[in-house]
């Protein structure tokens, strides 16, 4: 007897996330079925409402941050990415994008963020496929060697892989050395994400900006030494000195990482690092428009390393799994709220020009639950 | 008034630590004197009594590893390394190095460690000047340029300083990756350095092979997830089965750092080591004689970096205390007994045939306060 | 009408090479059929008849170093690893490894030349079927992905990609930089190539140890600074000691790659290096026993940097044909003499135990035209 | 009886370069006086005549490239920087940054490119001493420590020295693997010497895009395989264009040196590079303005890394003698024409705003000769 799931669908730039029903079908040689527990609303989904990812075929389901039980295994799955045996009932996070392996970018420059061939769950695929994103009850995994990790972690946590996964990425291509001073722009879900493992990678002080206040306040829970609210600091030239008078001999930050967004987070975060320093600018998923720098000031006077960091991948989230699995922060509390299928518009307005908000409150992470009634 | 200092001087390879009383001078310009709360003694020291390095001269004061009070400031000496203003009566922990800054090693090659012209209190001088070692009472740091480091860390913390530095700089050759699995061959001082410094860079997984059981105790205090006594699993193919055993997927460990000193730990740690990993040779700081390895099998099937590490210098100091004065570790658990200029002798006999008990107790480090009565 | 290929079947550890017939097949979509121009044999060839090498299937084609004509392409073939179209007809470079991408080493270490799941042409495949090495008239790649490089160069020269390959991978990873005194221990066919390579690197000094005379006259012609006779100068440490004078300051190279794949060659080659300097070993893709090291002088002491690098891979294999594309050194001298199937038993005698002299004459790299009468 | 040196001397930003006569005093110990044999006119002694630098006082004597005579050796001046013993009469390349070796760039960061105690010939110092730059016929190397290079280049060949050293620092920075394909952005003379020390370090493809004409036909000869006249194609879409289809899979460049010095190369040659790829920013050594970047197309997207290069040092000079004195290049073409001490406002209006022209020819590197009649 077919089952059916349920998933939220945009029809097009700007439109609405209707939900709709689909059978769920059996699953193919070498793929699966998850059954969704838990999806992150990412920036970049918000961005992709608001059109500013190119190549988006609509309509299309949303939603690559994803962990669920293993509905049906197709014949030869049989392991998960750490070589443990899987059955159905486990829970798994998925990783949602699926490199070629052959391409210029997997095998000869080894960076398999940037594969030719890619599919991404929850991006552009090449149909029309609607169980192929996280905002759906179910997720037909139907490309070979789509990747998952077998976990005991409550769906609330092991949701958030993917932006810790990125965040791994970062500090994997900076390098965090034991007793660095870290710069993190940006509170939003890969900035705490930064946090974390910067201070896993021996950050011995952390200094995070951004907002608003609830995020700042978990920032600070989480370790960071201090805090810059942007909605307080308004003046860009302030936050730079806040941030100088913070860091030893006020010479500025060992390392920043870019993690708003924002174009002009750029020239007001190379202010911060201080020479022979580095750079990391991982938040720009999408074109957010250009912004003014001086090779001058800004890059050659400083004798800096910037790194451009393009996503994750398979190494990144094995890494970031092993640090979860330590239990020694409170994720669940980037988590919030979680809102059912019927909510995402709400979330993506929220995420754009709400000012993070939703009901009145301020939002960390925003996730779906797309069994939750509403 | 002149003011006396005692020191323990050793007067050849294997011979005595007379306890001997010194005039201590007025410091020339860019010169200080610092008044010595505590010294670490080294397994080097106990190899110098040992006649393992060469080029000592004997008479000798021993002892490089040390914090104090800035007794006598010269002309000239304000600022410490961090840039702090100083004054007399300030605890200080104290570089044993001074490197050059000119030769081909510490302006070209960059590694100061390998400075030809370098200057280290406690090791070979330039000439016979008592007061220049750690297991003294004064020490005149006469050569100008000397580092010194402010902090109002606990003596018995900062006398640790030096073999932590030395992880750091292990650490950042050998780069332990957020999620790694690490192994430690070692649970002397700088093995359990090493295992601090590995957690705070992000390991998620750490195993300690060492002894005695003591040391195990701590190190799990410490945080490591498994510990091994040699002691006890004697056979080394065993210990190699053991560690490959906690690894995922049984492939080894993502880095290995020998801190044993033992000959023989170096083809075992290989063993242990994943394809592709990487080897932190960090325990041979004096001879220790030769040991056979194999080329394919240890190495090349490996496709192994490995990273001969030797000494520390003053960035992996400053780094070291950035973390350690966050306090997030029983550092003073490190260092155990504390014994006066009387028993060094029977310290380093301790180290070297005694199986590390002093007074029918296993000791961790061995500290000497030089003001201690016995 | 079937067409016959004739292969070189070596039946056993030190057996024979026999001339034997085979069909070729057509091949299946994603493979193609080689016509084999030229193979080189290896080192390893040597080793695995006299059964240095574990896990050796025979009967076996030897032979992994190789080029030809493109014979037949299955269904979608069409691109070579330059994404230029090929035809039946074109001549290419065939790469003997093909990784899986998937396994830990291919996904997650990034490494794939230790792939768990590889297929190697000429080494042990998954059955018996004799069209896989390069010593026979046609190759069947039939692994789907087996990697390709259409190429104008002659099939004299092409031949040698392989073990440049090697050499690119091991100048990348243990890096020469511009103005580096540069020390190969080898002058065989990788040891060679890799004077070409560290050259082309920037080397501005370069020192080769080896043997015998010939290669050596040829490794002058190729631009080598200084070369040792190892069977003139027999004693170590007088090579040492000539190295040492060789080198700015006699501190000693800054890089030393070990290409011998003598085990003694380690000990002695470490001792060529300077403090601070790299050694890069990937001369012993064979096990060909122990040998003693003395772990605080040749690695502790010198602050070294060690990298053992296994095989090559496709990213390397382009750099080869980019950089033997510009026929700037005389490629062809390297390959001498070029034999038939029916004598390659002389062959691998002559490399282990002939002293490097086939028919009297001293050989530099031998090849494998199996097109040839005799 | 006193000797006297003329020095071109810059009254003001702007103003004239006066020759006036000084008395050339007897060195201190630890100091030397050099006889200037040819100074080079650099593009930052250009933008010090129209004030594009800060903290420069005036009056001031520029030229900070330049080789001359040891003239007068202070007392313990005995050996240059690869430890060569030296005399009166030898020719040497002198270093015009002298580190102190003491602060945090130094010691910390070991980028003593930042040294924040840093004294430079030709540039701000700490008085008005005039026989402090090249362009004058005797320099006092009044700092102990300056470095220096005994040579036999002939002095047009060895006052190269100081840009190639910056071309060496770029490529070891950006590092160029064997087989790479490399652009260059613009053609004066550090563009020239990265295409040099590119093809040192294994380019297998260069373009420079630059200008004028004779520039880039020196570009040609010294071996670039596609130049690109900013002058003819004027259109930085269309020079795009061009790049991309001269690199493999037109996917562009693996590395980009940004050697031009303009704001507006930054994002032009930015979208020259591959994707994870590299970019080494060099030519901004002075305040040109901004520029405006995308930081989701240019960086993001690219998952780039991007090294922002300050100057030169102690290695890079005696990496770059190395490759010099291996006579492989036509250096001398790159110095033309040179001058006397009268004419050097010509020069540096040439640079800035006469399109490069001095008599109506096109310059490519002038220098001066302080003992040219005009």
């Amino acid at each position: 007897m077919a089952r059916i799931a349920k998933a939220a669908v945009l029809d097009r730039i700007g439109g609405e996330f209707e939900v709709k029903e689909y059978e769920v079908p059996e699953p193919a040689p070498g793929t699966f079925i998850l059954r969704t527990e838990m999806a992150g609303v990412c920036g970049t989904d918000a961005h992709m409402y608001y059109g500013h990812l190119a190549g988006v075929p609509y309509p299309i389901v949303l939603g690559h941050e994803f962990c669920g039980i293993l509905d049906r295994l197709g014949e030869g799955v049989t392991h998960d990415l750490r070589d443990e045996p899987v059955q159905e009932g486990d829970r798994v996070i998925m990783l949602p994008g699926v490199a070629c392996g052959r391409c210029y970018f997997c095998a000869v420059a080894r960076t398999p963020n940037r594969c030719t061939n890619s599919r991404v769950y929850g991006f552009a695929l090449d149909d029309e496929f609607p169980l192929a994103g996280g905002f759906s009850q179910y997720v037909y995994a139907r490309f070979p060697g789509t990747g998952f990790i077998k976990t005991d972690l409550p769906a609330r946590v092991a949701v958030l892989t993917e932006p810790i996964n990125i965040a791994v990425h970062g500090v994997n291509r900076g390098r965090v050395y034991a007793g660095d001073t870290v710069v993190i722009q940006g509170s939003g879900a890969i900035g705490l994400a930064t946090l974390i493992i910067a201070r896993y990678s021996g950050a011995a002080r952390t200094i995070v900006t951004g907002g608003p206040a609830r995020r700042l306040e978990l920032a600070r829970e989480l370790g960071a030494d201090v805090t810059i609210d942007i909605g307080e600091v308004r003046d860009a030239d302030e936050r730079v000195r806040l941030v100088l008078e913070a860091t030893p001999g006020r010479r500025g930050a060992d390392i920043v990482f870019e993690c708003a967004g924002v174009p002009a987070a750029l020239p007001e975060g190379l202010r911060m690092v201080r020479d022979s320093g580095r750079f990391v600018e991982m938040g720009h998923f999408t074109d957010m428009g250009p912004v003014e720098i001086n090779p001058h000031w800004h890059l050659m006077q400083k004798n800096l390393d910037l790194y451009a960091v393009w996503g994750g991948g398979v190494p990144y989230f094995l890494q970031a799994v092993a640090l979860m699995e330590r239990r020694e922060y409170p994720y669940e509390k980037l988590v919030d709220p979680i809102i059912g299928l019927g909510r995402i518009k709400e979330a993506v307005e929220a995420i754009i020009k709400g000012g993070w908000r939703m009901d009145g409150q301020e939002v960390i992470k925003i996730a779906v639950d797309p069994w939750k009634e509403e």
